[in-house]
């Protein structure tokens, strides 16, 4: 497999230093990794609107107007384009999160994750849609690409949030029901994929009258972690810089 | 539209009174209504697999080895059937809600909806990846079949929700930043749906080790609800009975 110089998916690569002169090579290259974003971009798409099953490598080079054999440079077949988007779509969240490790407080931590998480899926609707919403993508073909990372936060959302719930659960932060940190990334996975897959889904329907994304996002985000904290009003910053007297309103 | 006695798609119906007869006429009835409810259930699969603008009539027709006009007898058209699906999953979600409307406390009526609510989506997948997790189902063709009961708490689960939610307001039950019932609604329907379709679609991913439906259910819709009650105690029956004295731990 290829490797990309950029994580964004909508930037093609582009060769740097010496190979960045404007020579015939240094084009090609361009024009190579153009088509290959091109690629995933359409494979992405078919994969959401048809299935994995349903879509042929056939397919993926009409909808970019390209024949069969020029896609097979690029990918030997469609699971390896498959894992590659996988791969790409599940560094982009967890660069999100990554951003957020310097973050000191635990519970502050878990709160921006899932505020980063919905935003993800909300601007991503394609990638969260092939990530969350349809059966795991790599189900069919489990290999040591796919599972590469998996249980480090530094590449895996979800070992993320469960190391900041399992550093949470040691100061004592949850309540006695909620200190199997399993258990609590679950409940908190659950509440934001929830709210990020209902307005992908149903963000349209003339039925709804929807709140704003932000809006339900901390509303989401804080009453689950209320809910579950010893002392709720620990998730306030302002409370916790100058703790209120024992009695006020929280 | 022909109407049906029952509420339970898995479940023909049957003529009543004289007509259950064992004449052949009676028969014929029968077996017209098991062919309708097979119709029903090859669609819904369908649907959910292929995606309802990928699935013809024929296709339908093929899945249970009838030809074409034998299920025009039934449904006019695609859409027919898909207003069908959608009715009666609706009003099988809505049936289990309004058991609940003797629910004196708007609170325990609000967490026994949601515990439902994820128990209907697991027991019956099929139902609740069409209803929720597809595109909204008569969203191409949306007629007046598709809006009757639309805002009705007997025949809406969404405004059973609602209604529950505005009672336990005007109780003075919720925190003064959980006072509109749309906003509250919209982020414990996100919960209980985020819980039910990754049950769905990741139940049997390896890399998760998920804990019990019911323990997990319980820790969605408590936990959000103590986060945006004014007292959490109150979500506790014994507590409710017994008020602890002001101070005590929760």
């Amino acid at each position: 497999m290829n490797t990309v110089s950029t994580r964004n998916p909508a930037r093609p690569a582009r060769p740097t230093g010496a190979d960045a002169a404007a020579t015939p090579a240094a084009r090609r290259a361009r024009e190579q990794a153009a088509l290959r974003e091109k690629i995933l971009a359409a494979a992405r798409d078919l994969f959401v609107r048809q299935g994995y099953e349903a879509v042929s490598m056939r397919r993926i080079a009409e909808a970019i107007e390209y024949t069969p054999p020029a896609i097979y440079t690029h990918f030997r077949d469609k699971s390896e384009l498959m894992r590659e988007l996988c791969r790409r779509d599940f560094e982009t969240l967890a660069a999100r999160f990554l951003r957020l490790r310097r973050v000191h407080d635990p519970v502050e931590r878990i709160l921006r994750a899932g505020l980063a998480y919905i935003a993800f899926a909300v601007e991503h609707p394609n990638h969260y849609r092939l990530m969350f919403m349809s059966p795991p993508p790599c189900e069919a073909e489990p290999d040591s690409e796919c599972l590469r990372g998996i249980g480090d936060p530094e590449q895996d959302g979800y070992a993320f949030l469960n190391f900041s719930v399992a550093d949470a659960i040691t100061q004592g932060r949850f309540r006695p029901e909620f200190r199997d940190a399993e258990f609590v990334s679950q409940v908190l996975w659950a509440g934001v994929h929830g709210l990020a897959s209902l307005l992908i889904t149903h963000r349209d329907d003339p039925l709804i009258n929807w709140h704003g994304v932000e809006k339900l996002s901390r509303g989401m985000c804080e009453s689950l972690l209320r809910g579950m904290l010893t002392d709720p009003r620990s998730l306030d910053p302002r409370t916790r810089k100058a703790p209120k007297p024992k009695g006020a309103a929280s």
